[in-house]
């Protein structure tokens, strides 16, 4: 039956279940390849085992429907005695991949996540990275226990995939997504300490430039020899902004064998609560009679100590000094952990600490105003922040209130990452998963339909409830030209995002929002959809995908990643020209710059984009390949490598507002080519002047 | 400001944040209290915390949404110097109680489960039973390990409070249910090792007779005072048939101090193939090709011999002799683990060892036919299965094939837990939730809408697709004559389900099902619910305790406790007149039996009781009073428990056929008054003929 002459397959168990009515109704018949964004998939996850005797390798795989173990197959490749070892790999690889996306076709599924015993990950190292990037799949390697069970006889191949689907389940709390894991220390286990592997080395270099991959490739390689330890620091292991950029610089430098760790408290409430006070203080979006008490600046300071004391100062802690095992290079990352700075220099005072500061629009007016309860926190925070070596800053003004000396800021953008499920390029049918769970979102919030792919829509997503309205206001423009056309080529309107918290604040500019819609704009009401989205960045890689302009229309000073994703994308951004937008939007090749509050401008923007194919098309390509390196993980890696490396070296650095990037790439004889795609440097935060900005709302827009 | 001359209340942090805009859209605004139907609840989680400073308690709540930690309290009791500990607790749970109770209700949301920390839990050892009862939230008790870090300071409530909440999140799974934990040993750790806290004796004790309680209670006393250990095997922790049962079980006999196990082995899908088979088989579903090869059999035999070697012949292992620390009484509760029972009587044999037959619907005809498939795998069993002291039959002739000595049966009742998610009574906001979450399933899968409130319905529910058509057939037949009704007062018809798999035969029926309502009934198509659902225990529950009447219309001889559990909600129950039923439903009483295959009998009794008013609420009142205790967990308990104490010691038992349970009463002289519900014995299995049976086909049925 089986030729052995070749490596060959057999299917000795298959797949017995079928799949319900319900599907086999609504899935197209004549193109059971494509997922109706109508249809709901079953949710599924999967284990995956292997086991080699004498010629055959046998390969075991269990489905698990969260609660009971509903199928499995066995198949057997039995392999001929010259095959070589590469090509045994790709077989298994391919054949895996191929038999699970026949699985979730034939079934009408969605595979969430799959466990794959350490073997197979030995056997097959590309498995788990292909499983995320091409079935859009979860892969989390699962220690078997009977290798501890030496006298045991080995267990059988059914049996490991069924117990790797449990263990994979173990890992999915009720979000569906895998828990974030706090281990010893308080040490974020980045992809619960390297059980979920979505990346190889190769899919990072295939993101970057050649450039920027052999800047990088030098620096990892001198920290990896001089054995140096990174160790950041934050207030939470959880958000879209910093902890997400840090989770994709740890993944890929552990990927590359860089010895970094990053570090959070042990949460309190109580204490967020103050900090968000604070925060809002130094923004101006309270009154001035929202005041911090001494106490509760004395409580974030005791907290952090006992943080610190409990679990980074005892044993080869991270703020330790060098030589008694502590880190060599330390980033406080967080505006409320400045303590740590103090400490850290107390322990070893040549130790570089590196400041940075994630938030932004800090009011320096407010800062700068005596006796206000800006200057107030600010001054009792700068006492702690100046002892730090350098300031890293996003490249806008207002992450650097005036009394930052010039000399010691370094510019770094915030990044995005291309890999992960926000950005990574994702097959139709996992997009359309993706969609139709958005759908059912907004069904069960009550909110209009998308209507995609009938018609197409526009995006916008927010964090603040700042731009929302100018949003809808644009859209409402653009809707009253678009009057000639029928209602089925018209875009809708997505509004989406995700609040940390339901802030009474911002939950009331939600409201207004609505209200909004619904009494003056309710003739579109309809077409509007603003969604709070849980936890899933696929779903919003999804909806990023399948859009066709973004908006970004927020007055407030950020860099948003939101606008690098959706131009890797390919998809034109108009955006507001605020200091962090002008860094990333080149007027009319890009996207459109338009002043704050110009919704004429925004709609003639969408009216040309969607009616114009050619002009489209000219702008997402330009968009999609103008992506600068430095607004990725790689990039940001290449940042943080050149200040561990350099610094360590005992040399005092000036960075003198320049661009941390540039710093690197010259110190590495690896300088920007004409072609090479880089954020504009005359623009960014200390070295431009107001009325030289002012020039960039006029070209290419009448 | 606070009054410290008596125990007070002081709200020293508040929760801060709001719902959504469009809950406070959809929700009622006369009746805040009351849960819409329509409105989709946040689902989320709480973790509580309490730390007692001098004369103050500070009390800790957080809220988590999954993700983040969205909101949190924390409140202080002040405590007069009088108070008395007694009053303390209870001022603390209710406190507690009320307090989740409004944020659910301000904030329209679904708490479903919360972590406690331990402290708690011994100050108010009846907050975790009250969370479950009263506000239907899975309580989880979470180990602090701030205990460990002595030299730490306290920890504050907040903080505590906050990891309570992501530990309580760690025990949820995608499908938002506790994930079920295996330990050592492959022991079911119920209630994951005694962290769920669900209920008390004090619960148990309402939930029977009195002198069930007494007869357990004597029960109890001896078999914890002579330490005796009880293992029970079976082949997998979960299902809804003998797992739910054995998870009520130990999970009272836990509260009540009985040493018991239950072991599981390590699952092998392959070896649980060839066990559906041989059900199959058994039951004759199959053609008399399908054979199981004497391999098979073997793969069986070894599986269970391994798992045997692995987990219970190790040191103080189960299996092991009772005076080398093994168990000493030992119930093997599967069709496929009979090897055990050679295993543990090879080690002792004289310590007692109970078989237990859960399969029902043997045919005895094909077992009895010489060279038949069902022979062959019978005989391979009873080899084992006869070493065993007594064989436990469900008392369905069925379920013990014709060569099992009378003389060595007993008989013993399915039972179900008045006190677990399936039948609990539950607040109105926790119904309206559940049903909120049927709606969306229903929707999901493109099925009709249930109508209610505006409309009654009727409910069945399904194992195996067995008597469905039955009930579609039955419930057109009813439709017909209501013809001169108007609709909105017509019951619709939901049938629902869990599949333990999707096997491909009960999913060609239930296609079929399908076909025949769109086919020949399409004028009701959109009155007609067929769906499976997922675990949900409390959303069975809410579909039952909403419906009108239950129909039990499968010809298989099962003792259904969905019929004790529809009976103890008070809904008639129509039932096909078997064996099983027959026991349950007193014709014309607490429901009407029905010839199989008579649709117009089935049709005129649902007219009856939907419209006639006095009918229904009589038979309702006499359903619900009239369940015997045999069927409830306490009744079960009382019968292992005379099992397990009568024969260790020493005692040979030939039951002869007859009830484990009148053995049990009779033993301690608590024999049944004349009032108290008894499932009729003259109907059982053993001591009744068919002619007999066929009786009842006619009284009080026209």
């Amino acid at each position: 039956m089986v030729n052995r002459q070749i490596d060959s397959l057999e299917t000795y168990y298959d797949f017995i279940s079928a799949p319900p009515e319900y599907h086999k109704r609504r899935q197209s018949i004549t193109q059971p390849d494509i997922l109706d964004i109508e249809t709901d998939p079953t949710e599924l996850y999967a284990g995956i085992a292997i086991s080699k005797r004498e010629n055959k390798i046998e390969v075991g795989i269990a489905i698990h429907d969260g609660t009971y173990s509903v199928d499995f197959a066995i198949h057997r490749i039995y392999l001929a005695e010259n095959s070589d070892i590469e090509e045994k790999r790709q077989m298994i690889e391919d054949h895996l991949i191929s038999s699970l996306d026949k699985y979730r076709k034939k079934h009408v599924c969605k595979l969430l996540g799959a466990g794959l015993i350490v073997e197979l990950d030995s056997v097959s190292p590309n498995l788990c990275a292909r499983l995320w990037s091409e079935l859009d799949i979860v892969p989390i390697i699962c220690k078997s226990n009977a290798i501890l069970d030496q006298d045991a006889p080995p267990p059988n191949v059914d049996e490991l995939a069924d117990s790797a689907a449990r263990k994979c389940l173990d890992v999915f709390g009720p979000t569906k997504q895998p828990h974030i894991s706090i281990g010893y220390r308080k040490m974020v286990q980045i992809d619960m300490a390297g059980r979920i592997q979505l990346t190889t080395t190769d899919d990072y270099q295939r993101s970057v430039h050649e450039k920027t991959w052999r800047a990088v490739q030098k620096y990892v390689k001198e920290v990896r020899n001089r054995n140096i330890r990174i160790a950041f620091f934050s207030a939470t292991p959880q958000g879209q902004d910093v902890a997400s950029m840090r989770h994709a610089l740890l993944r890929f430098l552990h990927c590359e064998g860089v010895y970094v760790e990053w570090f959070v408290p042990k949460p309190r409430p109580e204490i967020f609560g103050i900090m968000r006070t604070i925060h809002e203080i130094l923004q101006g979006t309270v009154g001035p009679e929202t005041y911090i008490k001494d106490e509760q600046l004395q409580e974030i300071e005791d907290w952090i100590i006992a943080n610190a004391e409990r679990y980074w100062l005892t044993e080869k802690g991270p703020l330790k000094a060098p030589h008694e095992g502590g880190a060599d290079f330390i980033v406080v990352d967080d505006l409320h952990m400045q303590e740590l700075i103090r400490i850290a220099k107390k322990k070893d005072l040549k130790r570089p600490v590196i400041f940075r500061n994630h938030i932004g629009g800090i009011r320096d007016d407010l800062v700068q105003k005596d006796g206000s309860a800006a200057q107030q926190v600010w001054r009792s925070m700068w006492a702690c922040i100046k002892r730090a070596d350098i300031f890293v800053s996003h490249p806008v003004r207002s992450y650097a209130p005036g009394d930052v000396p010039a000399a010691e800021v370094a510019l770094l953008p915030a990044t995005t990452d291309w890999l992960d499920g926000l950005n990574k390029e994702m097959q139709d049918w996992d997009i359309k998963y993706n969609l139709h769970a958005f759908s059912l979102i907004c069904r069960d919030q009550g909110l209009p339909q998308l209507a995609y792919p009938k018609r197409p829509y526009i995006i916008a997503h927010f964090y603040t409830s700042n731009g929302i309205s100018d949003v809808i206001k644009s859209y409402a423009k653009f809707r009253e030209r678009f009057i000639v056309v029928p209602v089925k080529q018209i875009p809708q309107l997505v509004i989406c995002g995700h609040s940390l918290i339901e802030d009474p604040n911002e939950l009331m500019i939600h409201d207004q929002t609505i209200s909004l819609i619904n009494g003056y704009f309710s003739q579109y009401k309809d077409d509007i959809i603003v969604v709070r989205l849980g936890p899933s960045d696929q779903m919003l890689n999804a909806i990023m995908s399948l859009s066709t302009v973004a908006l970004q229309l927020s007055t407030q000073e950020g860099f948003e990643v939101k606008v690098s994703e959706a131009l890797h994308k390919g998809k034109p951004v108009i955006a507001t020209s605020t200091d962090g937008n002008q860094l990333q939007i080149e007027n009319g090749r890009n996207g459109y710059l338009v002043p704050p509050g110009d919704h004429d401008a925004v709609a003639k923007h969408l009216y040309d984009l969607t009616t114009n194919k050619e002009l489209y098309r000219k702008i997402s390509l330009y968009a999609r390949d103008h992506v600068s390196d430095e607004v990725s993980t790689v990039g940001n890696a290449l940042s943080w490598l050149y200040l561990a490396s350099s610094m360590t070296r005992g040399q005092r650095l000036q960075p003198k507002g320049r661009w941390v990037n540039d710093l690197a790439r010259e110190a590495v004889n690896e300088p920007y080519s004409e072609n090479e795609p880089r954020l504009p440097r005359h623009l960014s935060a200390h070295n431009v002047e107001a009325d030289e900005r002012s020039q960039l709302k006029t070209p290419g827009y009448s």
